[in-house]
């Protein structure tokens, strides 16, 4: 039997990391910006940070990286998907409080600057920018052959929004629907255990995928010919999704007046993220969420599950198994909802409901429970 | 003879950089948010990017990291100073173009958490907040230890202006005056030929400085004993000054109806950054600015000139030599607007004019000139 695998033997200590943030968070003291001006700080209901008041309207920053999905694409020297990756960690983010991602500026950290990659680079941020909708606003190349010995991307993304209308998971009720997003891959989480677990296997990015990619949905950007056989490295690189279309579009559309909706009927959105399923206990203090119905799992999470003999509980808390966004709507209007959702995105799926039974999140088929992240 | 240093043979090849960001910007496509919309795109003269659309206001981005001063940091484990050259280096670039920084985020790259130099970090940040006068809105920090070796830090600003109160230069004329503001030592920008000067000398960080520190508009934060020699580190780890006091201030001010000066009569403003005296030809396609009468130049710029034989052409265009940002401003007002600014920073000067003999900047005391960045 393989040795069994976690996200804590992969090197990354997700404790150390809490308490090193822990450390940075408590030394921030309170903003000087008063309220009412330009810059105060906006304290959401659900913890909800990052939003500064502005006019009529709240501003809201994220700011993100790409983390270590960017060894695989620097063992393949192939960049074509990272800077959408880079882009949708913070679009993504921004959406869940209904912000409308404006602009973005991206940090590139190098040991030596490599015209070819940054060509590379640029292209994939456009195309990040297209999918988002947003300004490339700027950006910065930096090089550090002292402090990285490979290439670092993050990026902060802008977005803006009415005040009043922010979504923050407050009028959350038992009852309330969960319509799940279908996501294209493993995104931008989970690639440290991913590449332990390739590692301790001793496979190579270049191998063809021992299993069939198709998953409702999605598809995989091909990089390679298409002629070839699909490899285990197209499957992980396989860009992030970028959730601003529909997510945007669906927000838009609830404050117009002669939809039959309105932005109340959007209780909470959530971006699953490095935490998985547990990402959903951040929304409510106290309900809980039960999913009945989930996505389809992507055969690249059974497969990478099996060959690192990764216990279910930690691959649902580790990766976003198919399903990159939950929006939890009124359950008067889930109908409305999920079909204007599937009309602009296939793969769209009711797959639970808000509970009133504790504040924890369950996936019934499988009978695994999350009550802290 | 020592052998003559300069900015290249320390490792970092500008060139090659510039076309690396050629390569990406040029892939870059124009944005997809309609002129009139919130992120629309706004193209200032004089070549300022990141500026979008918003309302009657323009928002502003900039993005930048701390370099290799955090290697000199990580050396000496002292880094109660280096979240403010983080936030001078983004919020000193936003006022450039006549913009008052209001939030901020950081992202931080470590190959391993560490709670103790997050809580420095935190500190360092919390103050730079406070002297910026913005809001943390918030960060992220990343374990990446196949990417970084050491920390490295980067950090994004946002900033707002009126719309038609853009300063840009586009109103220069030949007669302008240049206002200088003393910088605080080195600031952000250097550090490779720093490092490589004081690694080819066989001298340690610990040392104490061979030379007096004092220098006019500056002081050192001492963080060693205060009752110890002032060592090379203390006085090379400097934070970076933060020049928002005076200057959003100045721009307020000029808006001012009993204010004598109006916001038309600041013309330019330059933050004093990796190419030196070169930055002012950023500002004008085709004046010129003439310097007669330089700030102070701080002594550890003479001492590493010396130390490393660096020719005094290559040190003006490599560090701010003890003036981290020049405004220039309407003849008729740069008395008034000198005094204001003498009021509240110490140290500031008029330091030449702007003149129409073509595209250069001259030094006139050194009878040094610069024509290209």
């Amino acid at each position: 039997m393989a040795d069994k695998m976690d996200y804590a033997s992969s090197g990354v200590d997700i404790d150390l990391e809490g308490s090193a943030v822990a450390s940075l968070v408590s030394s921030l003291s309170k903003s000087v910006r008063p309220t009412g001006t330009p810059g105060a700080p906006v304290d959401l209901p659900g913890g909800f940070g990052g939003l500064i008041e502005f006019g009529d309207h709240l501003l809201a920053l994220a700011t993100d990286g790409v983390g270590s999905k960017l060894q695989i694409a620097a063992a393949l020297n192939e960049w074509s998907g990272v800077g959408i990756d880079c882009m949708a960690m913070n679009v993504n983010d921004l959406l869940c409080v209904g912000a409308e991602p404006i602009a973005f500026v991206d940090y590139v950290a190098v040991p030596k600057p490599d015209p070819e990659v940054h060509a590379a680079l640029g292209a994939s941020l456009a195309e990040a920018c297209r999918l988002a909708r947003v300004t490339m606003a700027g950006g910065e190349t930096a090089s550090l052959p002292g402090i990285v010995t490979e290439l670092d991307l993050s990026g902060t993304a802008l977005g803006y929004l009415k005040k009043g209308n922010a979504i923050t998971g407050e009028n959350l009720t038992a009852g309330d629907v969960m319509i799940g997003l279908p996501s294209s891959g493993i995104h931008s989480n989970g690639y440290s255990l991913v590449r332990r677990i390739i590692e301790h296997a001793g496979l190579q990015y270049t191998d063809p995928a021992p299993f069939s990619s198709q998953s409702p949905g999605r598809e995989i950007v091909r990089f390679n010919d298409d002629n070839q056989a699909i490899t285990i490295g197209e499957i992980f690189l396989n860009p992030t999704r970028i959730y601003c279309d529909p997510v945007v579009d669906l927000i838009n559309q609830s404050q117009l007046e002669e939809c039959s909706f309105s932005i109340n009927n959007l209780k909470a959105i959530c971006h699953i993220t490095g935490g998985g399923l547990s990402n959903l206990l951040r929304l409510h203090e106290t309900l809980g969420w039960e999913i009945t119905n989930p996505l389809t799992v992507h055969p690249e999470f059974s497969w990478l599950g099996d060959l690192g003999a990764v216990e279910t509980w930690e691959m649902y808390r580790t990766f976003n198994m198919g399903c990159g966004m939950i929006i939890a709507v009124s359950e008067q209007h889930a109908g409305e909802i999920l079909g204007w959702l599937q009309d602009r995105m296939s793969g769209v799926d009711i797959i639970g409901k808000v509970v009133d039974t504790g504040r924890r999140v369950t996936h019934k088929p499988l009978g695994i429970e999350y009550s802290h992240y």
